[in-house]
């Protein structure tokens, strides 16, 4: 079997860390015997450097070639004068969402052992550990309802947005929610906002539906401004957590700054035809790009995350996060996470990638 | 001088801890010889039981005679089955804001000096403190946006809400968020999503343009995904953070959680003429109801902002606070407010009310 993947490194860290993530495939490639073609293509920053826009025509025909996108990341200073929908992640990474319809957007956050230190919660919190699954809405609501513009002149000129949902949109992605629980703790938190929103009164109505298809799977609702509130008490006690797309965009950072570790963490954005984007859930990170300081380890388990989902290469995707595993459980670990004491024993991005390529 | 207050209680623990902050009322009234006039109305489930609704008449006509709203709590699991629109929060704060356009919701937020342990934050976060007010427009956005409803059948029925903003309405809270800032720290951070939403690309042009006329105040924008992230690991360096309802509601909300003391906080909703609903940051708490061991401190300090930003008592709202730290100084608190070891020490709600009267 042969596969192909566009490979988008972007912007600031996203290239040093894609040659990481690179070594440890081809670690696992050999291993399993793999036949994985990759094609790089310029996407948001370097883009418009060098064609003029974020993403250019032969970007988007390359992606609708490839069984899989394995996303850097884009965006920095340098573009951030542009109006909004030229720059970087809004003109590339909205499109593209939009363009594969990728609805589904998993990020998966935990508390690693022995990293509790990191978590910005109190100790006695972070001691209990968590590991959230926040699936989002990703091409629905908000993002792309219309109409969205401006009308008027002087003080009457406004702005508007539409939020939109339909039953077909939040019964897919409720699936995807309840599928994911069952190979986990059997719970799906609901976020919504069904006491001012028509749209969450669908959205709840939805879930409810489709929860009767899944009696093993407990069902609660939150209002997003309890889930904000709740995830600081008591983390541990969330398992899948169902959100639309502007409510996951917002709660799935929060908990992602939970773990205090966002090097560590990725995302994956995929459609019904199993096609994706894997990216780490972090950004570009432009102060530290060219250092070889960056931790690669999100972008490493973004191709795990995409040989499971896209390429279906379950043992593959298991043995790079046993890889990753090791080298975090061995202390192994770039300097973000690390305490100023200990920090002369920092790795470099590249000592990152050889240690989990070897543990392969 | 004599004014008129319309007092809704609510529901749960509304009425307790109403009835201490009646009495710290009744102290600064002899002490600063002020003539308040208190006439209660039934408002939320306890309207629901007794009128049929959660905003009867009889209790708009009596906020329309008053000059100010000294608002409790309301809502209940007995009330819980209810259509969205029919239940107590959403069938009488909104209506309420909506018809006395009460735009301006001010909501303040510290860390107190002896409290830090109960910030869901990490020790050395929350020994750095902070105090953020958090300026919330409370009568435009996604709220009150026309056109919202339903339309269509089966797989393609769809909901529907409309975000939408004016340049007048963002102008005005603007600003009141410069004007907040320039008694405290002169910063202000402005919330938006303006690399997806239209609202709020025209949101971050008129807030740059009312920022002219603060030269003095420091402006910064930050989308709100990331703004729940840096609440987390630097609190400190916020100071006003202005945001439109929908964002208001859920950063108000984490910044209330991370002072770990929602019993303590207060929230004002005012219009253009001073008039305005002042009422407890937290909910009607139905768990502990009628056990005599609510915090009143919330209801007494948004009687204080009642008596400052409505009466213009500016004098009257200062004793209710300084009286109020004295009680939080002096470590007499609310069981709630206390470790398990400092539990045999809790004050009741009357207790707290009587303290913090006699300190007038
Ligand atoms: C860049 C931006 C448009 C994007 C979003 O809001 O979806 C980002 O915040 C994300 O979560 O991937
Ligand atoms: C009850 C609800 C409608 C309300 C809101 O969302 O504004 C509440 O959460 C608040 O913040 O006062």
């Amino acid at each position: 079997m042969s596969y192909q993947v566009a490979v988008l490194s972007g912007d600031g860290i996203g290239p040093e860390v894609m040659a990481e993530a690179r070594k440890v495939l081809a670690e696992v490639e050999a291993r399993f015997k793999l036949d994985i073609n990759y094609t790089e293509y310029d996407v948001g920053g370097i883009a418009i450097d060098n064609h003029g826009c974020p993403l250019p025509d032969a970007t988007l025909k390359g992606c609708e070639a490839a069984d899989a996108i394995l996303f850097g990341s884009v965006g920095g200073p340098k573009w951030e004068h542009l109006p909004p929908n030229d720059q970087p992640e809004r003109g590339a990474l909205l499109p593209l969402r939009g363009h594969f319809e990728l609805f589904c957007n998993l990020r998966p956050a935990k508390l690693h052992d022995g990293l509790e230190h990191m978590s910005p919660l109190r100790s006695d919190i972070s001691a209990r550990g968590f590991d959230v699954l926040c699936v989002r809405e990703l091409t629905g609501g908000i993002y792309f309802g219309k109409p969205k513009g401006r009308q008027g002149e002087g003080d009457d000129e406004e702005a508007f947005d539409t939020m939109r949902y339909s039953r077909r949109e939040i019964t897919r992605i409720a699936r995807i929610a309840f599928e994911a629980a069952r190979g986990r703790k059997n719970k799906v938190t609901s976020v919504d906002k069904a006491n001012v929103l028509a749209c969450s009164v669908l959205w709840r109505q939805v879930v409810e539906e489709v929860a009767k298809d899944f009696p093993d799977v407990t069902l609660e609702h939150i209002y997003i401004d309890n889930a904000t509130m709740q995830l600081l008490r008591r983390p541990d006690e969330f398992d899948v957590m169902l959100c639309s797309n502007l409510f996951g965009d917002i709660l799935s950072d929060e908990i992602a700054m939970l773990t205090g570790s966002m090097g560590l963490l990725s995302s994956a954005s995929m459609n019904s035809t199993g096609f994706g984007l894997f990216e780490p859930a972090g950004g570009s990170a432009p102060d530290i790009a060219g250092k070889g300081i960056a931790n690669p380890v999100a972008q490493i388990l973004s191709a795990a995350l995409m040989l499971r989902h896209s390429l279906k290469q379950e043992e593959a995707a298991s043995a790079i996060e046993r890889a990753v595993s090791q080298a975090l459980s061995a202390g192994y670990l770039t300097g973000e996470l690390l305490t100023a004491d200990q920090r002369s024993q920092a790795k470099s991005t590249k000592q990152m990638g050889d240690f989990i390529a070897n543990a392969i």
